[in-house]
């Protein structure tokens, strides 16, 4: 009884966006379970920047995804059949699914159950990669403290939403989203809380942050890298911070981004840029969960999601990140 | 008996190198020291890249001199007359002297005697901002330890030379220097201990470093900017530290420097780049003196002075750390 897998692999390596050419849908058959595995269906891909710069055949911190591979993804699995003890049909699992129909689920290839009583959707944004990236970059390596006056780029995707969220709580004196349109800009504002938004499409980011921060940015967040990067650097406070969470306006155009000109602001400042990986932060996912389990249960932090349906839409959910389509966690219902 | 003071003020602002436009010398009498003051004597002036960004009209951590203003200074001075028991004549002490030939000494503008012992050059160079930039620099923001891959640019300068020996001191596992020419290159290997040089002007900095730091740069203290700090963050380790201390390759040209494209490997490696200024480590001076004098009495250290006679060549002086054309601190004597 062996179930059909659809999947998808990459077939050339994109050079800007991915299209039809970068991805190829086959059909296998599903692998069969060994003793101690199970077999299971994907429910959910997580949708991530990162996911672009694997198909880049450049060093980074984890291996490039090969030519004719499965296209490397977090998701949530429910288990269909079982050889072991530890899993039940119906268990809901997390890990690295790839954009597939179904894969076998062992410990050995480190798929794990969700957190108790999260729902599958939280458990991919708020309790998932996405919320600890922004929970870990924001407290551990930004040390955001009281009164500090915060930015955030890609302020209205998962992470960025959820970044200005905490520093909020964190009781940030100011915090500042940069987003791209009036709908995200109004939506950060109003919904989640943000003091201020600029709208990087429409207004002149340099002169928008000497307003709204002219005392200068003491945490800087950034998701975006290039321009918006450079302008938060000539702003910069004393010893202000710029945590590096991504760059997403490079991952498109590799070799061809600028780097931030004024990076010798950090002298004059005093300041500190440093990137990470919440990957360095597995053994203590439980700590920032717990937190934010607290903050959802006490209605200070809300999550968004935006679901797009079907495995064969996985290349286009991926773009949305890229054209800014998307508000809140983009996730992939296979 | 009022003597005649002749001082470089700043005619123009530069657009790059400083040339005869920049500067004016003028000759007026020399200030009347009031109650509690002296009256010094320029001895020797020390000449560092900072100079130059304090000509320019941006923000800056110290305001920018002032058209018609002497241009701002360090330097050593001697006491002519006083009229304070704190200062005899003869007495050197040390402050921003300005490129000129007198000054009035007060504890209120700063001046201050010379470390103990220490004669007047090394007072200007190991035992000076330039010496003690390398010690903090490298020691509190860049926290060298043993077995670090560390790289240097600006190596045969004032403060690159001292920061490689410190490094080699700590115990790093590996110091390499880059610096322009083969006698710079010959020199910072034979007489100072660096492990390996990379000359800039003749090698290809990436490929090179790829060959000396086949496993990555632990850290990378940075003088000079630009292309070499981008090969260097190209060539980062893992958790990697890179200290900003200058960015000498942009201040002939702000505002066509470009930014460091291979930021985001900071990201990749969880680095960390920090700027920093010595003007906040002042009241811990004491501290790095003391070590950097045991090093020097056990011959563990070398000092190197560039001396340029004559005040009216200070402005030729401060173009020899832009073109290379010095080999450790440039000192004038006036």
């Amino acid at each position: 009884m062996a179930e059909r897998n659809r999947r998808l692999v990459l077939a050339e390596r994109p050079t800007g966006m991915v299209d039809e050419q970068t991805v190829r849908m086959e059909e296998v058959d599903a692998p069969e379970p060994g003793p101690g595995e199970a077999l299971a269906r994907v429910r959910y891909l997580s949708i991530d920047p990162t996911i672009r710069t694997w198909m880049d055949d450049a060093p980074g911190y984890l291996p490039p995804i090969a030519i004719d591979e499965v296209v490397r993804s977090g998701g949530i699995v429910e288990v269909v059949r079982s050889n072991s003890e530890k899993y039940k049909p119906g268990d809901l699992l997390f890990g690295f699914t790839g954009w597939q129909e179904y894969v076998v689920a062992s410990e050995a290839t480190g798929y794990q159950a969700l957190p108790d009583g999260v729902a599958p959707m939280l458990a991919l944004s708020l309790f998932g990669i996405t919320g600890m990236t922004a929970y870990f970059g924001l407290i551990d390596v930004g040390k955001v403290k009281e009164g500090d006056v915060v930015v955030v780029s890609g302020a209205a995707g998962a992470t960025g939403s959820t970044v200005g969220q905490i520093a909020k709580i964190k009781g940030a004196a100011k915090v500042i989203g940069i987003a791209g349109g009036p709908k995200k800009c109004a939506g950060i504002v109003d919904e989640l809380g943000f003091d201020e938004a600029i709208d990087y499409k429409a207004d002149d980011v340099g002169a928008r942050l000497r307003e709204a921060a002219p005392d200068g940015i003491d945490l800087f967040f950034d998701n975006v890298g290039g321009e918006i990067l450079d302008a938060c650097l000539a702003q910069l406070a004393l010893r202000g911070r710029v945590v590096l969470c991504g760059a997403i306006s490079g991952y498109n155009d590799r070799g061809t981004a600028k780097g931030p000109a004024n990076y010798a602001n950090l002298i004059i400042k005093r300041g500190r840029m440093e990137g990470f990986l919440i990957l360095d932060y597995f053994d203590r996912l439980d700590e920032g969960r717990a937190e934010v389990a607290g903050w959802l249960a006490e209605g200070k932090i809300k999550s968004s999601e935006h679901i797009v349906e079907g495995l064969e839409n996985a290349p286009e959910a991926l773009n949305l990140l890229f054209t800014g389509g998307n508000t809140g966690k983009v996730i992939v219902q296979v």
